[in-house]
């Protein structure tokens, strides 16, 4: 009997162990392989689709004319079909948008600590990935195709927004890349084109999760 | 024998247990409690406090003025001694400090989301919340004190940065905040003021840890 309670409490501490290293990874999505670090297409494409969050940045125009960094939600495809092309779901009642109405220039800048791949390393240190896509952020025009497009790719990763309130006239916007900055490893920025990075065919590194 | 065995194949399991509870930590500090959402200083300097990396955001001198975001480590103080001034340790090698060292004009940005207590919240979302301190990226003088207990401040929380190259250059720059940004609820930005968030004591919610 004794042994008998002995085994139903090891299956509880097994059931909690297993359920514990299952909360470690709730707060991020499954990331597909992270790509070889030279493969600069590749591993700028991956860290833009396993990212959901990022800094949305617009010359302020209340604060004039300082960069303005935003936190903002984002996503560039339904998972493991991304496009590379960073949508975004805004409100004026936000300064970002409004700032954005007024003046393109932006850029995305975008992590990989918390993707939870960067192991020890600083989230400072180059061995930790970092991304900023600079270009115009430009609102779509609410009856194009790509807005359908956009908008299940912004709710398929970010479910929520579905019931954000209609009062608050939420618009999709994206980002038209002009310039990526990079840095993967030592060396200073990669190298990488806005062609190679747009032209990068996702399905090479794309796992079924 | 066999009692004896289950014994320690559930002390294993214990151990199993808690060690992995401990890796689920130690992405990100242990935070101290979470202020009410009502109390706008008390939170903001948490968020400040708790956080060990956000998006530096600067003019782009090689991109024709455009607001350019940098993931940067920073620290405000020694944990749980915070200031709500943060420091960085920045390189020339990289634009964020050749854009500073041009147009001061810079923001940080940082999100409650990687500290894990936004619960099911979106990144975008009110709940989870968000601040953007906006104001004067400037260089510290070497032979002050100040940067003798920024260095402090940034070496404790970054233990790596001791150990980055000295041919890199790395200095101490710091923002003078001007304005602040934080969402931390439903209902529009907080009203905060400078001299309040500087002024705030933050004993009054820290816990040894």
């Amino acid at each position: 009997m004794k042994t008998k309670g002995l085994y139903g409490f090891c299956t509880f501490l097994l059931v909690l162990f297993f359920q514990g290293f299952q909360d470690c990874v709730q707060g991020r999505l499954l990331a597909a392989s992270k790509p070889d670090r030279d493969a600069a297409a590749a591993y700028a494409r991956w860290l833009v689709s396993q990212n959901t969050w990022g800094i949305l940045n617009t010359l302020s125009r209340e604060l004039e004319g300082a960069p303005f960094g935003n936190v903002v939600s984002f996503s560039d495809g339904i998972p493991d079909k991304g496009t590379g092309i960073p949508y975004f779901y805004l409100t004026t009642l936000d300064p970002t948008a409004r700032n954005a109405l007024k003046d393109r220039r932006s850029s995305l800048t975008i992590s990989e600590y918390p993707l939870g791949t960067c192991g020890k390393a600083d989230p400072e240190s180059p061995v930790c990935a970092k991304i900023t896509l600079t270009g115009s952020l430009v609102l779509l025009d609410a009856n194009s195709s790509e807005v359908e497009f956009a908008r299940t790719a912004l709710f398929t990763k970010h479910p929520e927004m579905k019931g954000w309130p209609k009062s608050h006239n939420f618009q999709i916007f994206k980002l038209e890349i002009k310039d990526i900055f990079m840095i993967n490893w030592f060396g200073g920025p990669k190298p990488l084109t806005v062609d190679q990075y747009l032209n990068y065919k996702m399905n090479k590194f794309a796992v079924s999760l």
